[in-house]
């Protein structure tokens, strides 16, 4: 059974198709949306080794003209450079303005090739597959895209909502379980954040931490309500304006922190993992919610496998600094998303120095 | 007297205000805008001698942190390089979402300040203060924003509406001559492809050929009813899915005759007027418009100084094979946009490449 999500938005809206195997119909579902013949499908070499053949193979049988180029993997290929060559392979190919880039991978994947659909032709098609559990749940929808400065993460980026996005639940079979620990965070964060019917459910499972541990009905409602968390906010406030920053709950401190470890030593998921530990810990701090409560937060994220403390050597004055680059700074000033309860929180920029730094160095 | 035309859009409409002298309330202008207080102004060395620090003093009497850069002048310099350095300077700067990046030039300046604002953060103010006949006319109003690839004009870019455009018609004293008949060029498409009467008011003018022989309530009107074609026509298609392709009027041949001759022999406007010229007989042989009507177009074109014959040495051949480079090909057929009559004209894809031909031989 395919469950269908719409993200609603002004200019365009489009769906977010979610069923085992769906991959299959990947070129069917273009042709539905009558996009023009030519898709350049944009992967890294492992994706592309186990799901390539058949995106190509589908596309091909709905009648498009398939071009496909293999990203060189990682954060530290994310850059101004590789979209340079996507751009060679876009010309190459004669993409025109009803032409399609498909993003089959994981977040590094959809959110480059997403900034060059943007800037190529000022705007052509996108399609997101997202290949991982961070990108199904989290990047592969709402239009964020970007490519980091030398000196930040995404700095550099637009707005470019996708036409589609494609769920295929069975290709998370081949993902390392250290990256479907990483998506766990940002479920774990729309628990948190959005819908506590989800928490619970997270919470009533006996593990977390391995996809062949998790049942499929939890696998299918963390799929599926987590998406529509993301489709929900998105809708709301499609450019962050708003409502759509609490989605960045755990990313303040953990974009630093995944920044001062140069995007080498923890993955993004666990940067969020320990983003929301420390903005659990402020919140409560803070009396804006209940210790019990972090606790309980907190233990979700062990049980997912995932950190609770900082990385070793990593500076707390440097994070404090560090914040200060962040892209959600607005007149000087660091805003945070706490927590007020299990499913709620609150944005504000009024958090004192001195409570971030005592709640990092218990941490 | 300050003219103000509204450029109407579903998600951001904005003021283009004309009057001279009105460079020094541009700091009041962004005030009332309730823009962010840092301001980078982004010129070239020419411009910014001439201007820079009328438009630096502006903005700080009305309390802006203002930073400044100059790019360096010229299209060869419209790369993703040039950008680079300007995120470079975005950092330096700390610009956050809520600052302002203003355009104080040429369509240079305007259309990678333009990017660079569309891009950094995915997406900050940009102001548009144009310095060119071209830019007040054209390229600083409706969005759109790009800088070249090496085989290709503007293909890399994206639409960012500025929140405002803010003509000085005294800052044209400064203009060299070549660049004011440039813009010429696309005043007169205006009177081509939208209003006849601006078309009969330059029939009228004795001279159109240098700004210093031409009445000033000519010049108010060249600009008030130039602007207000635009507005018009990108407030019905922001994004060129239909009706915007007609303000391409003279560029489909213009631009491959700029790239052929490496953006270095002719001014874009010099393109245009050649590209018009093309057109217009492409649509006399086809029997859309009266050879008359290519006639008057033409003379107007010669009284305002612009080529109406192809460069020495630009192979047609090699012309028609550009024009399958352009943005606008769809499915691999050219797009043109032909007058048929004074004032109005047709989008079509139907055009044989016997007749280009017939007519660029006969150039």
């Amino acid at each position: 059974m395919t469950s269908i999500i719409n993200v609603n938005l002004p200019q365009q809206s489009y769906e977010i198709a979610i069923a085992p195997g769906i991959l299959d119909q990947l070129g069917q579902y273009l042709a539905d949306l009558n996009l023009g013949k030519k898709v350049l499908v944009v992967s890294n070499p492992t994706i592309f080794k186990h799901h390539g053949e058949r995106a190509i193979a589908s596309l091909k049988a709905a009648g498009f003209e398939v071009a496909s180029y293999s990203l060189p993997p990682g954060e530290r290929y994310k850059s101004l450079n590789s979209i340079q060559k996507l751009y060679d392979i876009a010309l190459e190919n004669r993409l025109e303005r009803s032409s399609t880039m498909v993003a089959l991978g994981g977040g590094v994947v959809g959110d480059m090739t997403g900034f060059a659909a943007a800037t190529w032709l000022r705007g052509i098609n996108v399609v997101q597959v997202p290949t991982t559990l961070l990108a199904m749940v989290d990047s592969s929808i709402g239009g964020k895209t970007g490519v980091n400065h030398p000196q930040g993460k995404n700095l550099i980026g637009a707005f470019h909502q996708p036409r589609l996005v494609l769920i295929d639940p069975e290709v998370l079979k081949t993902l390392p379980v250290r990256e479907f620990r990483a998506g766990m965070a940002e479920v774990i964060k729309y628990g948190v954040i959005w819908d506590a019917e989800l928490f619970s459910q997270m919470e009533a499972s006996k593990n977390l931490n391995q996809l062949r541990y998790i049942k499929p009905e939890l696998i299918d409602s963390i799929l599926t309500r987590s998406c529509q968390a993301k489709a929900d906010v998105v809708g709301k406030d499609e450019k962050e304006a708003g409502l759509r920053a609490i989605l960045n709950y755990g990313h303040t401190i953990g974009h630093a922190v995944e920044s001062l470890t140069n995007y080498r030593l923890i993955t993004h998921g666990e940067g969020v993992a320990i983003g929301m530990v420390a903005a659990g810990q402020i919140a409560a701090n803070l009396g804006l919610w209940q210790q019990e409560d972090t606790e309980r937060q907190n233990a979700l994220i062990q049980k997912a496998g995932l950190p609770t403390k900082l990385p070793d050597g990593v500076d707390i004055e440097a994070i404090i600094e560090a914040l200060q680059l962040d892209k959600k700074v607005k007149a000087g000033k660091v805003r945070f998303i706490l927590p007020t309860q299990i499913g709620v929180v609150t944005i504000t920029d009024d958090v004192p120095s001195e409570t971030i730094r005592e709640v990092l160095r218990a941490m």
